[in-house]
């Protein structure tokens, strides 16, 4: 952060580490701030994250109760969330690990394509990512649909899909959302992306399915991060591990949402994108 | 194309090896027909490709020189080498190959994303195909130009580029157009993506920058095809192979085309898709 537009905007900066007036902070931009921290800002108006999600701020014990929370939505963040996706979607839909597979053998072997019309792919969270990415899938003329706590059972929105995308916000109500009964849901041969927060996707049961060579997945966050280097998923043949870089954001779209919001909550006005607590989103 | 639309159609139709009277053949549909099949027909009124390239046919030395020539243009065709093109484009913005071998050591290293106001794709082609992931690109916020003939030295047009994609039809015009002097031309860590015909990446040349580790290669069509078992493509580590499975239409994509061409023929019109000898395409 140290280099971002906040250095350069209208208020003072300080990080982490260096010396500073308590009294004069009235903004925290934290993504997992340190226990003790906050209560130790007596004049906190503004608590900020530092990217889309917000669980690891909303989870500190020492969480203020009566200042209003900010977090990040930026056309950057979502286009890198498409952009993430549309990579996995595509490989699955024009069988890229296949090829590469045959690669390894140098066998040309020419296979039928995917159906398209058959092609249907569930978008877990309809926010701004989940939008998104829903948008981009319909213009490539692929069939996809969201789903979000308000609409019915999961496990019936994602029968018979070809690929399920985990956006979810990670809140209680989404921990270990996509269990056995959902994932037994999908088609054979499906593809689980899981690229919001680690917690959604029920590692257990979905690390059968893969070892039953029925379904793979393109796995971005886990439940333990980084992921342990002696974890199957590391070298599960039908698993892909990416270190949690689908979406973060350039420190100069954080500065730009929290610059907006210190002057909207100077104005006794919520914060630009404003959290929810009771959501957690 | 047994079971294709092409049998329900109004007109009986024979497949190679089948017993016909030469006398009744008006439209012979093929990707390259034997030698001698052509002459042997007297009465062609229509010559149909069954795909977008109709180069081989083009190069069949029994070429009748007056009979009408269409091919298939189809709004499948130019989806699936989108969804090809983008599937590779997209790995190689968000680093795919990169961290894939992290995964091999099991390694949790998160790198910056590409500067995407800085990563440029220049297509080679801008007919239906071209056209059609230009307009892509363009919707995922991704810098894109269009090259052809009529454009300036291929060089200027790739100069600093992170991808060009090598789309242009098969004539003795394009032969070898992505040579050393273009290849050099493209930014250090660009990809080519080739997905059209073989022939117009200097392989020998693409060999060296690939060696060099100064590019990497999205290879779907090759001078020789199938690629040899022992060719060095297979086995590079900055090559991906798929076998010329790009944009390969439905049977009923063809018989459309056919059928509609069939039809204005008839009526003394040129095809649906008329192939333009001189140009080759």
């Amino acid at each position: 952060m140290k280099d971002a537009l906040l250095r350069t905007g209208p208020h003072p900066v300080w990080l982490l580490g260096e010396e500073y007036d308590a009294a004069h902070i009235t903004c925290l931009v934290a993504y997992k701030p340190p226990a003790g921290l906050m209560v130790s800002l007596p004049n906190l108006s503004l608590l900020h994250g530092t990217g889309a999600g917000v669980d690891a701020l909303l989870a500190a014990p020492d969480l203020p109760a009566d200042v209003p929370i900010g977090r990040v939505i930026a056309l950057e963040l979502s286009r890198m969330m498409v952009h993430h996706v549309l990579a996995s979607v595509l490989r699955h839909l024009r069988r890229g690990e296949t090829y590469a597979a045959q690669q390894r053998e140098a066998r040309w072997v020419r296979h039928p394509p995917r159906d398209i019309a058959a092609f249907r792919v569930v978008v877990l969270g309809t926010g701004a990512m989940g939008g998104a990415v829903l948008a981009a899938l319909g213009a490539l003329g692929i069939s996809a649909q969201g789903w979000n706590r308000a609409a019915g059972p999961l496990a019936d929105a994602l029968h018979g899909a070809m690929v399920a995308v985990v956006l979810l916000p990670a809140t209680p109500a989404t921990r270990g959302v996509l269990g056995t009964t959902a994932l037994t849901a999908l088609a054979d041969d499906a593809l689980v992306i899981a690229a919001g927060r680690g917690g959604q996707v029920d590692e257990a049961a979905l690390l059968r399915e893969l070892d039953a060579g029925r379904l793979s997945a393109a796995l971005d966050v886990f439940d333990a991060e980084p992921l342990p280097p002696d974890h199957i998923f590391w070298r599960h043949p039908h698993a892909q591990v990416t270190p949690h870089i689908a979406a973060a954001p350039h420190p100069d779209a954080v500065a730009r949402c929290v610059l907006e919001s210190m002057a909207r909550v100077a104005r006794d006005e919520p914060p630009l994108h404003p959290v929810d607590r009771a959501r957690g989103y």
